[in-house]
């Protein structure tokens, strides 16, 4: 149908082209040459979606000269959309815009359906809108008595003739409020479909009477032991609207995975408890996001979690009793499809959960998350991506390969065992430095751009207040501590005698280092405590050790890259995370901190639903490595307890323990460990 | 692998042969040559679904003499399971007894996967056994940490390496139960997999330890307006444990379909109200069919539900608004695969509920499971099948094209509107005769084989009393009424003086028949009432306008044969049919009574999975006709009130409606009528 003199239409930025004839719609001839851009309405100009930007002048790259008349005339469908909802200059509607001549046509990228959510990071994987839930807007027969067929099967009909959607089938209560919906939209209605439920079928999850104006949610989830934290995400755009976290209330079982099976094995109704606890958890997250979002939660028609596998078969009803013992075998390792309710959680009433698949009964859909956003599958180099939670998730490889393990830091890096511990929330302290010389801090906390000692930090922070340290906070303000000469590589905290600050309180029989004293206005005196020291020194221990195993395995003595993660919120300091010695030796440059990588996993996993089937393929792949049968993993853990440092400033202290050899791989401080067990 | 000189083998009733190396269990070559012999060990010894019956001696039509050593000496499994179950004499287990010689080897029917349920009527189509959830005994792999695997993907594929089941995946509870249960079973399990998802994937609904002995069971159900039948199947067996049923309690808002509709039109809650009235009526059908069958509910795996769409959309909780108003509009004209819980039905949790496809908005479920028990479409002769409801699911047709209507008769025959009726239940009256000299009746009642005027009638009767009519006894006694000159063509009863019997005593300002006096004895009096008669007429009024709606459309006079389907148990008399005139003339010979038709296609399609998708393509095939927009319709429900019999006993009270010209298609009492409406 096309002649080699209709215009020419040139898309960018992809670059696509090819000829129409005149009178074609934009959308029309972007559909033709499978250029992305978006549409819910179906070219009916409601929707807006369609949005593009003639570019007019000459294009001699392309040997063009377009012309002000190169699509059709600014028409009255725009005009009404305009004057009621406004658009910017020189867009056009692409289903009302035809072409009259050669042009060339700009895509938004708010217009495209792929497009692309920010990530800042440049060596991180980008996040491609593709997600499971969608909107349809569709025009639908009406009932005809002589040729009878029930008004879900029409609306089928429209999905598939307007959409090309088969198999197309509605849920239960779809079908409950499918037959006002289609009688108040007069014949039209804008449809929800889920198309996650794998072997090609889809599912009407809710219809709107006509044209939906609003948007859809999914929440994104990272269940940790410790905390659980969620992103509220808009599934059309990407958006992410709320992020949100709480403690996890199975705390009280035990602080640590092991405990809490162990509370499953002693206890009759234990796991049915823990179950019923973290769901209540799940569902005050997705209150809060929601309310934070202020969107109601019945809009969130998806939730993505990952979790370490405990907490995956707690979650799911399944007693962890197995996951405590060797072999460690799972109930399952695949991902899981549910719809909330069977979890209880109170979403949309047909809202869909997809639970990332786990690697082994001790790496879980949290490491096979942090695999999925951080690719270490994809890499040229040596990767060491190290999540840090209550459980560690420890991932080692490149391209030719991959290794996981899980290792049990517990949950001082978390802010639980930590003395003046909280989660990172507005108030909590997460930037510390400690000037070598005086000794005196300065910090920032969550919620102001300010240092502590900046004009008009004091009334910046007066609406959160200082309430204590986050994890990242806590890692800092130890290896602060440790440059600053106030802590030996053995972790004892100096008295202010031998370190010559008033700072260094006692403390019982041991010293403490007081960062922030708010009695005096009511507030908290925040102060690292000798068991804050010893509890980050067993924590970084294991993660060492961990990441030591995984190197072992693989047969290298360095690697090329690491990537910090940490399961809430605020970022690790890679500096820090290197004096404390939490991580093999790497060029400090080519350390990053990548935030929750784990939450950004599963954020990934809800909106582009292909990344479901590549990291369901991708766990597959992974080699995983089983640190609690690993004797050398109780090897590198006994050994990597000192925190090394350069130059050492009260050697006399440092005298009970064996100095390292080695900067990052040797620590030989049994004796102190000893007192330890002893004292304990 | 096979060489010329391998023994014969030779199945019955089959008559599959192929030779087989000595040494092959019989299981195996049966397996191989396609003949159908059950087994849900997978050939272990244990479930001994395998047996077979060799036979010896001369086969002259095989060209074979079978020895005593034709098979392989009977061994120490099959001697434990003899000795633990019994077995039957000359019975083996399949999977033990190898392949020694040639030999003749009968599977008897309970051994055959396929097998037929057993079904009196020779023109009824039979039952094959092929349910959607079936049994299967598996051995599963060890944990192993090295290669590690979860639980129920070990599950899979054992499921996929014994029995050949791909894409079989877990429910969520099926996760729950599944780690104790391979553990507590050695890591053997029964699993009871539901194949009825479509496109392929089947899911495991429960996993019990070890190998299960027990059965699972499934429940067909016919939800009709006034009351509610059930048959509880052996899902393995096919043999019906109970049949039980209770009045629909939707009742008290209104006694036939219309009247609901308009009491959810008009009442803010009304659909939801009757929603919860008929899910809970569900689970006490649920509870009293298990509690008959002495097995517990949580082992019931499926049900299927036939029922009009009023009842299907309050079922489903969709408010049936729409099929109170033309066009009729269905929300869903499909088949509907469900969890019970979503219906809130209380069954095994993941149960699977199974409602048939409707036809139109006022031809549902119902008359496609007659269509699919009685098919027409299959049938040579033009058949007529009316099943007698508060709605009567007509369909009418042969090999060529079926018509279906429903017609709104009321629920006079189910024993509703009656003033002595009753459900079909021991002690009510479900067989009439009346001496048309003495005018004296004699009767029998459910759950007692002797006429009342058989000597111990009495004593047989005094453990269920004599407590009313059910639909079956109404229609026969006004059909003797009238055959014994009690009621006149136009259905007035008469008065002693005119019958000649005391029995028929004046009632207000008519006249009822006293069909029998147990106030003696403490029971009721049992009367035919002039209401009865009149309800009776209007109900079989309505039938026969259906049915010659039908036969206007198909442009037939006559039809060759007639199914009398009753929704409610008893069977109805063909004769005292036609008496009354329920039905258009037709060989009496050729009418047949087929008892529950809706809730035997239910059961069909609770024993045969294939049989679903056999009825979603037959009701495409269907063409429905609309009775309330018929004009034709209203002409035949008026012309067809009186009651034709050849011979009117008391010709002075015929004379006030104009007698019949043709026996079984004209009557002529509008003025009858009037009196009624002006009555009321």
């Amino acid at each position: 149908m096309t002649a080699p003199d209709d215009p020419l239409v040139i898309f960018t930025p992809s670059g696509k082209r090819g000829r129409f004839p005149a009178g074609t719609p934009v959308l029309t001839a972007a559909r033709q040459l499978g250029v992305d851009l978006d549409s819910v309405c179906g070219g009916r100009g409601i929707c807006s979606k369609c949005q593009i930007t003639p570019a007019y002048g000459d294009f001699p790259k392309h040997g063009l000269t377009v012309t002000e008349d190169a699509l059709t005339p600014w028409n009255a469908v725009e005009e009404r959309y305009k004057s009621k909802r406004g658009l910017i200059e020189g867009r056009r509607l692409g289903c009302q815009a035809c072409i009259a001549g050669n042009v060339v046509i700009d895509v938004p990228p708010e217009s495209q359906v792929h497009k692309q959510v920010v990530r800042k990071r440049a060596e991180a994987r980008q996040i491609v809108m593709d997600p499971a839930t969608r909107l349809y807007y569709v025009e639908v027969a009406e009932p005809d008595m002589h040729e009878p067929s029930g008004d879900l099967e029409r609306l089928e009909r429209a999905l598939s003739d307007q959409w090309g959607l088969a198999h197309v089938k509605g849920d239960l209560r779809t079908l409950q409020m499918l037959q006002p919906a289609l009688r108040k939209g007069a014949w039209s209605v804008t449809c929800a479909v889920y198309h996650g439920d794998g072997l090609g079928e889809a599912r009407i999850l809710h219809v709107w009477p006509g044209f939906y104006e609003g948007s859809i949610y999914g929440l994104a989830i990272d269940l940790g032991s410790t905390t659980i934290a969620g992103h509220l995400c808009d599934l059309v755009t990407g958006e992410v609207l709320a992020s949100t976290g709480l403690m996890n209330p199975q705390i009280r079982f035990g602080e640590d995975l092991m405990s809490r099976v162990s509370y499953a094995m002693l206890n009759p109704n234990g796991a049915a408890e823990m179950t019923r606890a973290v769901r209540g958890a799940m569902n005050a997250l997705v209150e809060q996001t929601a309310a934070e979002a202020r969107i109601a939660p019945e809009l969130i028609f998806e939730a993505v979690i990952v979790c370490n596998p405990v907490m995956h078969h707690l979650l799911l009803g399944i007693d962890p009793v197995e996951l405590g013992q060797a072999p460690f075998a799972l109930a399952t390792a695949s991902a899981q499809t549910l719809w909330a309710s069977e979890i209880d959680m109170r979403m949309h009433p047909d809202a869909r959960i997809y639970i990332l698949p786990c690697i082994a009964g001790h790496v879980g859909a949290d490491a096979a998350a942090v695999a999925l956003s951080e690719a270490p599958n994809q890499s040229d180099e040596l990767m060491l991506v190290v999540d840090v939670g209550t459980n560690a998730e420890i991932l080692l490889g490149n391209k030719e390969k991959v290794l996981a393990c899980s290792s049990p830091t517990g949950p001082a890096f978390e802010g639980a065992q930590i003395s003046s511990g909280q989660r990172a929330a507005p108030g909590a302290i997460e930037r510390v430095e400690i000037d070598p010389v005086s000794k005196e801090p300065r910090f920032r906390v969550i919620g102001c751009d300010l240092w502590s000692d900046a004009p008009g930090f004091a009334e910046a922070t007066r609406a959160t207040g200082i309430s204590g340290i986050c994890g990242s906070g806590i890692i800092e303000v130890i290896a602060e501590m440790r440059m600053a000469g106030l802590v030996d590589a053995g972790g004892l905290i100096g008295s202010a005698e031998q370190t010559g600050t008033s700072r260094c309180v006692p403390e019982g029989r041991t010293h403490a280092y007081l960062l922030h004293d708010g009695s005096a206005e009511g507030g908290p005196r925040i102060l690292v405590t000798q068991g804050d020291v010893r509890a980050i020194q067993l924590a970084k221990s294991a993660l060492y050790a961990g990441a030591r195993l995984l190197m072992d395995q693989l047969g290298v003595e360095s690697v090329d890259r690491v990537v910090l993660a940490g399961a809430f919120g605020a970022h690790i300091s890679p500096k820090h995370a290197m004096v404390l010695g939490m991580i093999p030796d790497c060029d400090l440059a080519k350390v990053t901190s990548a935030g929750n990588a784990a939450g950004t996993g599963a954020r990934i996993a809800l909106l582009n639903s292909a990344a479901r089937r590549e990291v369901e393929t991708l766990v597959t792949l992974i080699h995983k490595v089983e640190t609690a049968i690993e004797p050398r993993f109780q090897e590198h853990f006994v050994a990597a307890n000192a925190i090394p440092h350069a130059s050492d400033p009260f050697p006399r202290l440092a005298s009970v323990v064996a100095l390292p050899a080695v900067a990052f791989n040797v620590g030989g401080d049994r004796g102190d460990r000893g007192r330890r067990r002893r004292a304990s």
